[in-house]
């Protein structure tokens, strides 16, 4: 695809997002039911789009973990229609009024919710990225740009054609969900230099693909970035309560981003805190600082670079501080922005963890998987932001969304 | 400078922005107060170095309006000062509370406001911006990382050492105002590239400007792009209010991004409107469409250029359009997403233009002119941002925070 067919294509997305901008939310809620129902009824042809992918991702020696990525069943369809129907059931965010204000010459002022227009989406290759992405944008009233990765590309044809035969169904122009279907690097490149069509892009991807984002990238975009989560047990900290913490934080789902990656300790908890999380996760392994290792012999050392790193593993990292300040600093120098997570009973302590420490998302007495749009209330997660511009942390349907300030008059003019 | 030095630097800037962003809202406005009379104290140091730049400004030739602009007396400098207090005046925006609620766990949920931390701002010549963007992200605990022109620098650099001075009576890091004082473009581009460092970049310039952030930036920016601004008089329209508003948009200050550069005429109401601006803006140059220029046979032709043009001078366009669909057509084609208006006194017509429009800010029966910080309530003014994300048309203190998220718990942990 040449540069100038991808503009083209994407002239006709922002043309389709005009539309979608202007439905009513019922349109759009609608069009996401009838989205959910094709889903259905394409149910085998998209299977067999899917088997096509696997096989030749197989020929292509992908591993098994992306082969499992790649792979759909009807389990896994019907999922991705009922998350179409769950987002069809969550509050329009268009039009909301987020402040007013009467000035004191009469204009009546107030901020108001608006669609961004195109929302683009680089993704790899889960295919149910299609199908979630393109929900998320429709119910923001936003038109989806999607360029999903070569090994699932018959799969996301068959899923995007699934979804705009919905779009059809009400009435919205088909290229409100759009497919980039050429997955060469160049087109991802130009994709991403689509000034005045994509008004947000947003990466679902690793760090390889944040980079090039950061390199290329000239339109706008919010980072998804990594979780190099930490949890601190403080010397006056539950100690039942902190072991607790840490084996949900690390062991629940390790391979997420607000799994916990790096455990700090105060020193004079270390000793009793190690010694009970040798009972209680004896899977995870543990890469200690030199006071770490003297108190657990056994304990591998930790290198520079490891608390840094976002394991996604049953591993993590163990530090022992000599105080608060020094915790604080630790998680600081290390943190990627995502979640960082203190237990003490200590109020000083606590207040004093959750006004320094910069993260996304800072927590007292509670595991950091908790860091999700689910959990904190948002319906939908559109991803977890790292960055502090535009959405910082879980981003429901309004990360999708800006505000335009709309001024009504009698006339007045400035003096 | 190399990039390793200009690293070094950022990373100091760093270091300060975490002792600013902890600091109270009382010594932050004590530091913006002692500022101001530091600026004053310095007056003469200050200019003294203006003069030296503008020496060398006149030998390189610079223009008239280039020297205006770089020129500092003591009312300009006193103005700086004014503008530190009046920002020091201002309700401070970090710690306020922005959402919250109670999960059904029992989790205390709140997202408060915080300092974006390292606020980049690159700038043209105007020795004012030091001062004025220096004291916005005091106000807001952030630490400013200032890169001026070449030839304001001296001016700059006396600005920001009699500012840091006022810092330093606080117990304040003077690095929280720092100034890159190697304009060559080189360094410019690596500041663009400081990532993990600036956490928002602003540019306060042209075109060339944000085309070369555009290509080289690689950390998260807010763009305050060009204004050309649209007034479409409807068919139903009150036609003094509609000339009163026309004459104020665009001649009460020409230069300025909220001012009209296009006029949009419903077909009935072209040829009396066009009659009675002839008579009260004379001295405004209008190029015409086809349907203009038969209105007014003396009417210049526009190109098709002119209709995206910010004239920022006494010149406008003018198009004549035969319905509202056509109207909106051509605002929405043309518009440079920064504030466009309608005269009407049909509801039908207003709710339609005010909902269809895509900019910052759509106007009814108002001048584009009050599209302006002040003049919205925003008390100060960091800028009018053109892009959709993190902050859309005029910007106060809160575009220059974050909020994050802040989880209380009492030991919960995720089943």
């Amino acid at each position: 695809m040449t540069a100038s067919q991808i503009e083209t294509l994407g002239a006709e997305v922002k043309e389709a997002s005009r539309e979608v901008s202007r439905s009513s939310g019922v349109t759009r809620q609608t069009a996401l039911r009838a989205a959910a129902e094709t889903l259905r009824s394409e149910r085998s042809t998209i299977l067999t789009a899917n088997e096509a992918d696997l096989r030749s991702a197989e020929e292509a020696g992908l591993t098994a973990t992306a082969l499992d990525r790649l792979r759909l069943d009807a389990g896994r369809l019907e999922a991705m229609a009922l998350g179409l129907e769950t987002v069809a059931s969550l509050p329009d965010p268009v039009g909301a009024t987020v402040a007013g204000s009467v000035r004191p010459n009469g204009l009546k002022v107030t901020q108001v919710r608006r669609p961004l227009g195109v929302i683009g989406v680089i993704y790899e290759n889960r295919p149910n990225v299609t199908s979630d992405a393109a929900g998320l944008c429709l119910a923001s009233g936003n038109a989806a740009f999607l360029r999903g990765s070569s090994s699932s590309i018959r799969s996301n044809m068959a899923i995007t054609a699934a979804l705009r035969a919905g779009l059809g169904e009400v009435g919205l122009p088909e290229a409100a969900i759009t497919l980039v279907e050429d997955t060469s690097h160049e087109t991802a490149a130009a994709f991403m230099r689509l000034e005045g069509i994509i008004d947000c892009l947003i990466p679902r991807g690793g760090p390889s693909l944040i980079a090039s984002m950061r390199e290329h990238a000239t339109v706008p975009y919010v980072l998804d970035g990594d979780g190099n989560c930490h949890v601190y047990v403080d010397r006056h900290a539950d100690l039942d309560m902190a072991v607790r913490i840490i084996v949900n934080a690390k062991t629940q789902r390790p391979g997420v981003c607000n799994a916990m990656e790096s455990l700090v300790l105060h020193a004079q908890v270390a000793h009793e805190v190690l010694g009970r999380l040798a009972v209680e996760m004896p899977e995870v392994r543990l890469l200690g600082d030199e006071a770490a290792c003297t108190i657990s012999p056994d304990m591998e050392a930790a290198s520079p670079e490891d608390f840094g790193t976002e394991f996604l593993d049953l591993v993590a990292t163990v530090r022992v501080v000599e105080d608060l300040d020094a915790a604080i600093d630790h998680v600081n120098r290390h943190s990627s922005g995502h979640s960082e997570a203190i237990v003490t009973s200590d109020v000083t302590a606590a207040e004093r963890f959750l006004d320094e420490v910069e993260a996304a998302a800072v927590l007292l007495n509670a595991s950091t998987r908790f860091v999700d749009g689910s959990e904190l209330g948002l319906g939908a997660e559109v991803g977890i932001s790292t960055q502090k511009i535009h959405a910082r942390g879980p981003m429901g349907l309004e990360a999708l969304t800006s505000t335009r300030w709309v001024i009504r008059g009698e006339g007045q003019t400035r003096t």
